[in-house]
């Protein structure tokens, strides 16, 4: 049986990574494929609890380093357990946030060094890397309106607009350093534009 | 002013960590020092509520590496929170295990490469050691029988005997390539006789 194909999707803010996430799952979906939807930090009732933590506001300030070795702790048991015996039995999964997302977070966003994080990629991960992460990229301004409807502000969500400018831009040099595995697509148009943009660019993968 | 030490104190379950933690600290209490009495994982909020994650029994098998990353994340917190700042105040630190537990428990235990403890322990910890690891030693069955009487068992107290003999030989293997830092006490004697000789420890290395 043919493995799955591992897709990410990555933006700042609000930008519309749940929304387009569903149009692909459509999009696979009526290909014929199977499909999990699944995000980051979460995934399993363990990670989905190392999640809680993360994103709960608290009075003390957490250490960065201990941030990173959350998010790779959940990553593991995610990966593990959920991602990788998916893909086996030849489903596709579609996640919402990965490994991207903490080198544009806590490497752009918090200023941990890179080879931090590659340390830990390499511990958790070994070769495995998502085959492809479709960065939604909008002006930091324009996701956060976007997301400013919704429920108190996480732990992540109450930054600087500076913070999540960083993060933007991190997740565009990434894209740069690696085109053949990410899609940027104009997350600023109107949610038409970007859904057929996103259902092409799955066709294409399918194909 | 002078650096506080840095003092762990390590064994299997029951074997009398706690006990001799109080001794050391009466001691060191006499003779004029600050003490802080604290333990791993956990001393502080956010570490204590990884601690939570780690010891609670769970229906999801637990990946190795969320158990060591969960450790180390919660280590991060302590020792950059609590335990280096008082170190540099000139305060003693006493602590209910430490990162050779982490070689025991996670390496000697669940079969984790000693070279992937060693990565997070250079992440997180540089080349923090601590300054004296008291090792409680004493057969497995022993330290299990004088726990018995205690509350509904934690995770890691549901492990079966061969894992525990595991962490013990580990400790003791750690204990004679650190021969300078190990401090070694037959932990099956009564337990004045013990606290006899920890406190001996502690006079010795006040002088
Ligand atoms: N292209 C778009 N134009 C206008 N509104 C959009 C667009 N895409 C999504 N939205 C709306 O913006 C809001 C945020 O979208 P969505 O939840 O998909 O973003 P997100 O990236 O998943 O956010 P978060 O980072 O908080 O998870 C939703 O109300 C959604 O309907
Ligand atoms: N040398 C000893 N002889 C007999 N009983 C002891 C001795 N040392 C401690 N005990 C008793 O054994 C029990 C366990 O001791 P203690 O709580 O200090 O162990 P511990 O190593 O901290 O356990 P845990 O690993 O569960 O934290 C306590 O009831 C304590 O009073
Ligand atoms: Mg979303
Ligand atoms: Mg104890």
């Amino acid at each position: 049986m043919n493995r799955g194909k591992f897709i990410t999707f990555e933006g700042t803010e609000g930008v519309g990574k749940s929304t387009q996430l569903a149009t692909a799952r459509d999009a696979l979906e009526v290909a014929g494929k199977t499909v999990v939807v699944t995000r980051e930090p979460g995934g399993t009732p363990m990670a989905e609890a190392i999640r809680e933590l993360l994103l709960s506001p608290r009075d003390e300030a957490v250490n960065d380093l201990t941030e990173l070795l959350l998010m790779f702790a959940a990553r593991a048991q995610h990966l593990h357990s959920l991602i990788l015996p998916a893909l086996q039995q030849g489903t596709w999964v579609l996640c919402d946030r990965f490994t991207d997302a903490t080198y544009a977070y806590q490497g752009g966003g918090r200023g941990v060094p890179q080879e931090q994080i590659a340390v830990l990629e390499q511990l958790v991960q070994g070769e495995v890397r998502p085959d492809h992460v479709i960065l939604l990229d909008a002006p930091v301004e324009v996701g956060m309106a976007r997301a400013r409807n919704r429920s108190a502000p996480d732990r992540f969500e109450r930054e600087t607009t500076a913070f999540f400018q960083r993060i933007r831009d991190c997740y565009l040099q990434r894209a740069e350093q690696h085109p053949l595995r990410y899609h940027v697509v104009d997350a600023a148009q109107p949610i038409d534009d970007v859904s057929r943009q996103v259902s092409g660019l799955i066709t294409s993968l399918l194909a």
